[in-house]
């Protein structure tokens, strides 16, 4: 696990019934967003609504993402095409636990 | 919205094959969440993994949560019984936006 503090982008959406490009793009963007250094972990559920969080070492390193090209095109499309409703949250993670012994599985991407 | 800063709880988790008692758990617990004055919000989603993120005024009401008689005993439970691995984040939430014009529609409880 990363040091405290890190930092997480909460964003919860619902989706439109616009498929096309979306889970392309997804994947995409999981794949760059792993490229950035500053890039810790993603976890991602959708069921009705969508829960997707992604965890950064730094403020710095979540503004560089938002710098993206790919990243700056998908928000776009997101806006207009596949999202009907969305929120972001930018928190930083002050303390955390888990289950003693165990290791939270990693990359959760859906 | 809430002023901020305020508070994420995220609880990230893989459940065990074990039912018993746990919707009703879950029910319970958010029905009291809801009468702490500094909850303001919960969104859960389950497929496979499961997030479930509570937001609160501020830690001293995270705090006084987790005196919750009945928190208390669904965690132990949830511990011995539903949960495979789980992590709990606390998270200070210092910005958020959202699609203009569009109320994120609230409690989702699942």
């Amino acid at each position: 696990m990363p040091s405290l503090p890190y930092y997480a982008v909460i964003f919860t959406s619902v989706r439109t019934d616009v498929d096309e490009g979306y889970l392309e793009t997804n994947e995409l963007l999981m794949k760059k967003a792993h490229e950035y250094e500053g890039f810790l972990h993603q976890d991602a559920v959708r069921d009705g609504i969508g829960i997707a969080i992604s965890y950064w070492r730094d403020l710095e390193s979540i503004i560089e993402w938002r710098k993206d090209s790919d990243h700056i095109l998908a928000k776009g499309r997101g806006k207009k095409e596949w999202y009907r409703q969305y929120s972001v949250r930018i928190a930083k993670v002050e303390s955390e636990y888990g289950m003693s012994g165990v290791e939270y599985s990693a990359d959760n991407n859906h």
